[in-house]
């Protein structure tokens, strides 16, 4: 068990098998967006993507994203933060993966779902390696199914 | 021409030739770490470092590694800025590639380098998707070897 996945990225057997049962979950299931968090989304996100055949949409701290944005504010522990998407990036209807190494509180993953959904995709899952069941992250969710690797206590 | 990346990753065939290019130029090179640098080189990094069959080692902006880090200042337009990387991520004689979306100044891969070569690692090239060769950044490199895709004036 670990909750630091720069250990699994040593081993590239390891991260291949890592990111091979994301790939057999997805493929197949006419997913046309994985849209990854910054930044640790960006690691997972794009082999995910890049093997299902689907665009990958980094959903990025603020200022990062040249152009236009929309963006979706959301509460730490420690204050408030932000994400933000291109706009025109996903489009109406489109089905999107959401692709995070760790769920913890799930207030990250939730903004990432509120900025597709407000721009019209069909949120199909979210995926992350890692899940801190203790922390609940998953009741955030508003419903929306989450699919995870390994659980830490 | 583009100088951002995101677009490039909104065409999964054109986000695909991408990866394979660099993947072609680095398969059968005896390359065991690819090192990719915050943010933009996590999505460009892991792909080629799962098809080469090479660790992936994420060298990220300060205090965002868990654990023993290694650091390296440098200097930007705009002040200073410092990359890390994990104490034990590398080992000595290790052959590395370093990738990142684009060269500007050169600063950024310049530290990525120094912080592989300080643990004894040999650094083989670096790789970018976009260098702006008006910057001269690859003049900053101490010789080591650039290998872009496209330039942009």
């Amino acid at each position: 068990m670990f909750q630091d996945i720069t250990t699994l990225l040593l081993d590239p057997k390891a991260f291949k098998d890592t990111v091979d049962l994301f790939v057999e979950r997805y493929k197949g299931k006419d997913i046309s967006v994985v849209a990854g968090i910054e930044a640790r989304g960006f690691i997972f996100g794009p082999p995910i993507a890049l093997e299902i055949g689907a665009k990958f949409v980094p959903l990025r701290k603020p200022k990062k994203l040249p152009g236009k944005v929309i963006s979706e504010e959301y509460v730490l522990e420690y204050g408030r933060d932000c994400l933000e998407m291109h706009v025109g990036a996903v489009e109406p209807g489109e089905r999107a993966l959401v692709v995070d190494d760790l769920i913890a509180t799930g207030g990250t993953l939730c903004a990432a779902m509120k900025l597709l959904e407000r721009v019209g995709a069909d949120v199909v899952e979210c995926a992350c390696v890692i899940e801190l069941p203790d922390l609940k992250g998953r009741e955030r969710l508003n419903g929306k199914p989450l699919y995870v690797l390994v659980e830490s206590h």
